[in-house]
């Protein structure tokens, strides 16, 4: 059995963390179904191998825990190899951690000041004073304004998008004609503005997003199914 | 027999194109030794292909004529295969997609401005007025203001390399173990820079440094003995 330990919101049904999303999307790519256990900010002690994990994803597979969502994909790859790859062999798997370090150097960066005020509206109201004090000193400025700043900021991010936006106009997916973990590590990004109910990056008619559509409908359409906020 | 179409200098030792660079590290993964034709802005229709193909690198390999980098480095992957791989198998292909998107729509841009005005100093004097008029209005501003702005914009455009950087902080070469067709993707904008005597992107103490001796050592120092500008 695997256990996801997995951001919820005040709505427990609520589920954003984009990284949270990767390693869901990495697991349902492999066939499994992991029981997803809720956490929220300020159960940090509460996680398994704490205090060495202190954010979620944490998965437990059988005696082994893991942390972090991209050493869940490589354990997920390495240790049930019946599913079909993550990574599309030895090439893929170095060239993935460049898509992944990008995804957390440029991308998620970039969008984080867009997501962060809407993700204040559906936690916990427990979690509220931990929340904007530590992501006001981040973004510099208050969570109400970036909230009125998100609309012009998803604009002014989107060129960060090239390099993903430039591949898919050679091919379906990163991973080529089937999604890979790469296209899991973009996705999250999406996927968690998408679920706060945050301006999104793509506009209705941008050519990326079939690429969006695609993955929102992979595995049945487990991230479209998934509770948005209201 | 293989011939490759490679930019030259006034000096026609002086080979200093980023794509090329690319390609004849592409040549040399696997092994091949080209027949190097040196070609000059304002030859285009001198090229194999022409008008198809405008500029350089275009590659002869037999009865087939491959222009653009990208296109010559899956051309040797698909038609020379007793060579060592140059993506590593079917997911390395799909990924190292992206690491050439992300080099040409970030990584290149971001350094034009430093090595255009040094390029202008080693090209054919018969060159140089084409050369001058169509960069001082890619960059809009003389060459000359762009040469005073460059150690400036080599420390701007730093932290452009953040997705290298941390890539390679878990691994030798985003290739992993070995250098695979991605590293020469990058690896072409600081080879273009060493041999037009630009300032270098990386400070002599960068950890990235290690990464980037490592290629200029590949094949017998290919890239290390090749001229640079004095």
């Amino acid at each position: 059995m695997i256990e996801l330990y997995d951001l919820a919101g005040a709505d427990p049904e609520l589920r954003f963390s984009p990284y949270c999303w990767r390693a869901r999307m990495a697991l349902a790519h492999k066939g499994l179904e992991p029981d997803l256990v809720p956490w929220r900010f300020g159960q940090a002690d509460r996680l398994p191998g704490a205090p060495a994990n202190r954010t979620v994803p944490v998965m437990v597979d059988g005696d082994r825990v893991v942390g972090d969502s991209t050493a869940i994909a490589f354990h997920l790859e390495q240790h049930h190899v019946n599913g079909p790859s993550l990574f599309g062999g030895a090439g893929g798997e170095a060239h993935a951690r460049f898509i992944v370090a990008w995804a957390d150097s440029v991308l998620m960066p970039g969008v984080a000041a867009i997501g962060i005020p809407y993700v204040f509206g559906v936690i916990d109201p427990a979690d509220r004073d931990y929340f904007r004090a530590t992501r006001e000193k981040r973004l510099g400025m208050s969570l109400e304004a970036a909230r009125e700043a998100a609309p012009a900021r998803a604009e002014a991010v989107r060129p960060l998008l090239a390099p993903l936006r430039r591949t898919l106009e050679t091919q379906d997916f990163l991973g080529g004609t089937e999604p890979s973990y790469a296209d899991y590590a973009a996705f999250g990004a999406f996927q968690w503005l998408r679920c706060v109910g945050a301006p999104a990056l793509l506009t209705p008619d941008d050519p990326m997003q079939g690429w969006l559509e695609a993955l929102l409908d992979q595995f049945d359409g487990l991230a479209r199914r998934s509770p948005v906020a209201n």
